[in-house]
């Protein structure tokens, strides 16, 4: 066995089931065992950035560590953007690497780069096996690496030398540790907060913004008045009728500032102390009032689950959760608004849907529009890259093949990785994309009148550098490029009917939502 | 004046004229100081990539150096691969990012990374200006360290807290050493290794590939039988009528075997010494063999171009460059195959073009059948990371709008940055893109089998992982959707057709010729 056949069944053995790859010649021999090891999918991606961002998307669904085959350091640097998007999702990956071996690197052919050192950027574990021999305890400490609480990037870098030679042997699974648990004592005292009457403001995330965390934070606040917000970007919320549903952290400084005024302390579980997106001249980078305590119940890998139902158990025993009841929006007619799309899709929602948000800054009613609609998870791009959704799309159907995702995209963010749209088409994945077209980066263009108010750029007018007219995109004719069905929404009427019927039909379809950007 | 201000002034004066952009928030205060400063011309792109490698493409063609502007660290990620192909082809580039202040950073903001790390990944100079104030002699050092022969990626990073703080001071501009000349004894010394009459080749790159090295070395081939072989990927080749031309470096080491076989001397000039592009099992990474002696005329940096016409009135004071006479390929007809695509673009390559070489395994009959075509240049990825050529081409136009730019691009290489078309249509570039179709990744199948010769992977037939139908792209609509007209050819003689109206047109275009990957 050569050492590339060591490093993929070692890999599969600890649970690994899916490759999302763009290979090249130096991983010639890691997809001749990919093909040797019947256990493991390859899914061909043509852009790195959609292998990495499906990576994330099908490690958040499927709870299994997801695996990534890149092209030595020029490839994994395509790559880098939604590793680290998946980093800041704590989605457990193994991003495998190939390399020269290190005797031919030290002539600096062209593709010679330093790989450790974009591993080193993801701040996760880097290995890179000195012979074949080695390579599946490498591979092994890799994997348990990305699967440590909360999750991380684990990167093994495999020299084509030791890729191809022989003497490869496998290593068993590493045992991996499950999330710290959170001392008693911390969660009697934080009881105690709660219990002093002060106004108080809880903020979840990670696990803890699924059904039991929600559950038990509904509790908490129905039993004591806390305030309960949630993380700004989750990388899997449960959503929709039969849950709590929960206010996220605002994006602007004004907006935490609003949320969180007046509190005497703000409890934190499985997310940080909520901080400002960006900043801003003269506002606050962290949204925790000057004169508030912050109290952590569970930091960010800990066991915020458990932590949440123990502290609701003291301060709430006898609560129940209040959770939203079944209630979708009419459906609405006329022209495409932010409101019109959002009750369209809302109202037609499929059961056991898996919904992608990368809609930025035409997404903001539909947090509230989908609270009754069937239950649902929600995955947001953490990292704040744009170009995320897509990829994410296809890793969560792949995940998932018997349930219907729904990519909600802006078109700004569908650009960066719409080549995701070709692996939709090969693997036939059941994604309905709906792209929202204000034709313009009107995110940045928010950001700029935000700005106006503060000392910042004197022209308050639209910049071409925020301006996607000229010319418009024409994503149905890009998405049969790619062969996957579509068709141009410019009413809620008509986006009601083709996404009906697309979610109706299997494999990938997308519809263009034209927006326009005063609607 | 605040800090951006203060930047982009400094640019200016130090030569920048344009800044290839994707911008985001942190880069609010530099996109209002673009506006505010007449003299840049800001290109907008929808994805980083694309940006970079405009950037490399209009920095070899206009001979000035190159700025983009990108978003933190992961907009600099997705920028990178391409700024590696930028780096080996020594392109001076100014790498302007943006960052949140110092002071939000240590609250770890999703979009927070170690944008120095991706910076020192390109090997050079990364300045972060403390303060508005220093910001104009950060911005001119940091272009001087770009335009330092051989010309580097030199990153400045922007805190926004910088940009947006009044007390801006624009900086001179730094003066840039020359390229250092070649010490008189070193030719001298390497006049007499030619002089021996053993046998010895010559290999040259970087200036001296355009038209005075490229003389000078046929001076010396003539006078001297001096073998000269040029370098495999070069930053700016000049080709055609009335130059002379050599045969490139082998991608294998068994044609740089062949091609070296026998010289007792290797002498370089203004490239390394040759070195196998990837590496096999037991075959060298080092193309000289192993009794010749290695012999540096010019090193990269150096002036290699003075050095080797000094060289060449040493060796042969009275003998004039062997130029290749003007001469077409008939236009072929009859089903495209490797030779008749190649003919048919040779055939109706216009006066002065620019021609982007992203053919890859497509392109192996170009060199010859242009030998004699219009004098032209050709910009190669130097890289070896794919994804570089439609960016190149964008930029190349950028710098010469009076010039046809004709981009050959593989179906693999063009979904990498597929989207630079839209930034062709809104600069309405001169760009004629011809997408070599062969549906497949064919260099890596070249490569499956070039392993099986060797201990490899067990199953010749061809892998999932290297093929491009199920679905097969339809590059027409794609272009079309970016808003390049575009059309299909099946045959040499609609190549001939289409290919005649894209040139003759203003603005871009798209033609995909279809190339069955056994033709």
């Amino acid at each position: 066995m050569n050492g590339a056949e060591s490093l993929m069944r070692t890999l599969v053995d600890g649970g690994v089931e899916v490759i999302f790859a763009n290979p090249g010649t130096t991983e010639t021999h890691m997809v001749g065992a990919m093909g040797a090891v019947p256990q493991l999918r390859g899914v061909l991606t043509v852009f790195e950035g959609v292998a990495t961002g499906a990576a994330d998307g099908y490690a958040r669904i499927a709870g299994k560590p997801a695996a990534t085959l890149l092209h030595l350091g020029p490839g994994f640097a395509y790559g880098l953007t939604n590793l680290h998007n998946s980093r800041r999702a704590n989605s457990p990956v193994v991003s495998i690497v190939g390399d020269h071996p290190t005797y031919h690197n030290v002539y600096d052919p062209p593709l010679t780069s330093d790989i450790a050192a974009l591993g080193g950027w993801l701040r996760g574990s880097v290995r890179r096996p000195e012979n074949a021999a080695g390579t599946g305890v490498d591979a092994a400490a890799t994997l348990a690496a990305a699967l440590e609480s909360p999750g991380q990037i684990a990167t093994v870098i495999m020299p084509a030398d030791v890729a191809w030679s022989d003497g490869g042997l496998v290593a068993a699974p590493v045992a991996v540790r499950p999330a710290p648990p959170v001392a008693q004592d911390v969660i009697a005292r934080i009881a105690e907060v709660i219990r002093s009457g002060e106004a108080t403001a809880l903020v979840i995330g990670g696990p803890a913004v699924r059904e039991a965390g929600l559950c038990a934070a509904s509790r908490i606040a129905a039993a004591t008045g806390v305030r309960v917000l949630q993380e700004l970007y989750s990388n899997r919320l449960e959503h929709g009728a039969g849950l709590p549903s929960f206010p996220r952290m605002g994006f602007y400084p004004d907006q935490g500032a609003k949320q969180l005024a007046g509190v005497g302390h703000v409890i934190t579980a499985g997310a940080k102390a909520p901080v400002s997106f960006f900043a801003y001249p003269d506002k606050p980078s962290c949204l925790v009032p000057e004169n508030a305590q912050t109290h952590v119940l569970a930091e960010v890998g800990q066991d915020a689950v458990a932590a949440l139902v123990q502290l609701a158990d003291l301060v709430a025993p006898d609560t129940a959760p209040t959770v939203n009841k079944p209630h979708r929006p009419a459906l609405p007619s006329g022209p495409l608004t932010l409101q019109s799309w959002t009750d369209v899709v809302a109202a037609l929602l499929p059961d056991r849907a898996i919904v992608i948000d990368e809609t930025v800054s035409s997404g903001t009613a539909l947090a509230a529009a989908t609270e009754g609609a069937p239950r649902h998870d929600v995955l947001m791009q953490c990292g704040g890259a744009m170009g995320d959704g897509m990829p994410l799309a296809v890793g969560a159907a792949v995940a998932a093949p018997d349930r219907p995702v729904v990519a909600l995209e802006s078109d700004g963010c569908a650009l960066y990785t719409v080549t995701a749209l070709w692996t939709q088409a090969r693997e036939q994945l059941n994604v309905t994309t709906v792209i929202l077209d204000n034709h313009a980066y009107a995110i940045l263009r928010a950001e700029w009148a935000y700005f106006t108010r503060s000392p910042g750029p004197e022209n308050p007018d639209s910049n071409p550098m925020f301006d996607l007219t000229n010319p418009t995109i024409d994503y149905v004719k890009l998405a049969e490029g790619f062969g996957v069905p579509a068709s141009r929404a410019t009413t809620a009427e008509e986006l009601a009917e083709q996404f009906s019927r697309a979610i109706a039909e299997p494999g990938p379809h997308l519809i263009q939502a034209v927006i326009p950007a005063a609607a």
